[in-house]
């Protein structure tokens, strides 16, 4: 803080003092100063106390960013690009890539790119250009990622979390979006349903037409054609998803049964389905509702809730290995990867049999 | 990835072509491709978009590490720790700071410190020794914040954001924790409850510190005793919240009212008293809950619950903004401010008038 030497170093940058005078100070070998600022494992907390004690007097600051300059030397740094950080979704993903980074010793500059692909080219140019040794995106739009190709992020290893750029031959781990939305779709027609609504993102969003497609593929599978007007996308929000399934549910062909393909569009169907069942007679068939993503309060959900359940935590991790295995290896030219992680059907104990 | 340039580029680290090779092979000006890779405001994009091509095509990269290096240049880099990014709270609150300081053109560096003062601290010496500009840290353990001194930190900018550490002169945002707490109890009281309990976390965490202490002057000043029985804290997470409030649902004394006071423990109390719930005849009186957060599910709650509710996003956009003032006139020396935002009873229509 001011209070606390600004004065002292008007240019906010303290002179470093050495290693030597920081382990003299405090009566250590420079060994254990250099092994407490790596983070003190194997040091007694009595003497990391000492150190950092002794550090802090003299103004020890140990410079990465030089470090990061010597010829070959790692800036330890690794760039996130997230659509929406304020999705809960997106904050377990970030969470596993920080998991698995911090395990490799590594720290996460993380920009939001808001789904705005320009945006993304700023941040992903900034993070380039701080050294990052390696970048995770989550593509804004598969349709504007010049910036993300190979060609343009140079030798900067790059991996995609969670949706696909068809073209680019890069590391992508996914979760299984066909295979979800196909269990889920057939679970419902199994049950008899013949007009399930279909509510979804902008297909611009890979990973809901992934989701769409298994949507489609199952009806073909059970020989049950698709009411065009019963498949809504375009909502990347809750309030989108609770107006769109209350238009139909208002339709003269009506859905019995609706799949969401993400838990914005959940939350919404949820709110449009418990609107409807209070202005129609209690006896009324209840509306089926599958919802893809897990969902922290699908116990909860006055409406019954199935889920396709997946681990976003799980996917930012294995996001982050497989960069790190690029990082560790710049040289092997292991071709790209496409990994897709499973789902599970998790039906609402207060779904039929 | 591999295939694009690891073998020309072994140490991982291109030769920088200069700016003027860019603009010569870009056909534009060397300032257009400053600009364009300060961000590209103000640039056609048919320019940027042949300056993006020319840089990728020589490899370019603006150096920042080595601009941070020259003697008062900065990293332009905000060093972030968080408790637990996937607590939607503090996702939002992430948010914010990178809003906030996206528009000061700086980028954050994000780190989990899962509530453990260690890993905080080594999180803190990382982000110092990366010479960031400043430090937005919630603090994981007021009674172990040494190293969050302003001498620990030096001449780096810290703010505190959502917790406070007392003792330490360092600009501070929180929001109205006991104000809050006190309405929601004051509105209990008022509505004739006697037996009210209050659901926390570690009082270790200030923040349910103070929460508590909103709740205990409230029955004060309404000459209500508090049943200590019913004061529960310690629960960082919904299970031992509803594990907790079951019990004391099953008491001799029981409680007909919650107050919790985050939004882990009001999931946790929706799960006991909906499980309470169904155990009772349909006609006993419903126990009302109040908790402390917005939540996004509130009204799908199939309990009634009203809210103390507060924008984490504006306050981890205001720490930002107080960080932001600290560095762009480190040699101010303001005293350390502690800012309250306010908070908002928004009470469920199926509450009591």
């Amino acid at each position: 803080m001011s209070e606390s030497g600004d004065d002292a170093h008007p240019s906010g940058i303290p002179r470093p003092p050495t290693v030597k005078e920081v382990a003299e100070r405090a009566g250590v070998s420079p060994m254990t100063v250099s092994r407490v600022f790596a983070g003190g494992a194997n040091v007694r907390p009595e003497l990391r106390t000492r150190v950092a004690r002794a550090a802090a007097e003299l103004g020890y600051r140990r410079n990465e960013n030089a470090r990061s300059l010597r010829p070959g030397h790692k800036s330890g740094l690794i760039g996130v690009t997230i659509t929406n950080i304020a999705n809960p979704y997106y904050a377990e993903l970030q969470r596993g890539i920080e998991d698995a980074a911090a395990k490799a010793n590594r720290r996460i500059l993380v920009g939001n790119s808001n789904e705005d692909p320009a945006l993304e080219r700023q941040l992903v140019a900034d993070f380039i250009g701080r050294r990052v040794e390696g970048l995770i995106v989550v593509p804004a739009d598969p349709a504007h990622s010049e910036h993300l190709s190979p060609e343009s992020v140079g030798t900067t290893p790059i991996v995609f979390a969670s949706r696909p750029v068809p073209g680019l031959a890069v590391d992508t781990v996914l979760v299984d979006d066909v295979g979800g939305a196909y269990a889920a779709t057939s679970r419902l027609l199994d049950e008899g349903h013949q007009r399930i609504a279909f509510l979804g993102t902008r297909t611009s969003v890979l990973t809901g037409q992934r989701r769409l497609q298994g949507y489609r593929t199952a009806h073909r599978d059970h020989n049950v054609p698709v009411y065009e007007h019963l498949v809504r996308t375009g909502q990347q929000e809750a309030a989108g998803a609770e107006r769109a399934l209350a238009e139909l549910l208002a339709h003269e062909i009506a859905p019995t049964a609706v799949f969401s393909a993400n838990n914005r569009n959940t939350l919404g169907a949820i709110r449009a389905i418990a609107r409807f069942r209070s202005s129609v007679p209690a006896d009324s068939p209840e509306v089926r509702l599958i919802g893809f993503d897990s969902f922290e309060f699908a116990d909860l959900s006055p409406v019954p809730l199935s889920i396709v359940a997946h681990d976003p935590g799980a996917l930012g991790r294995r996001a982050a290995e497989l960069l790190l295995a690029r990082i560790d290896h710049p040289t092997q030219t292991k071709s790209a990867q496409t990994v897709e992680l499973p789902v599970e059907l998790q039906l609402d104990p207060r779904a039929p049999e």
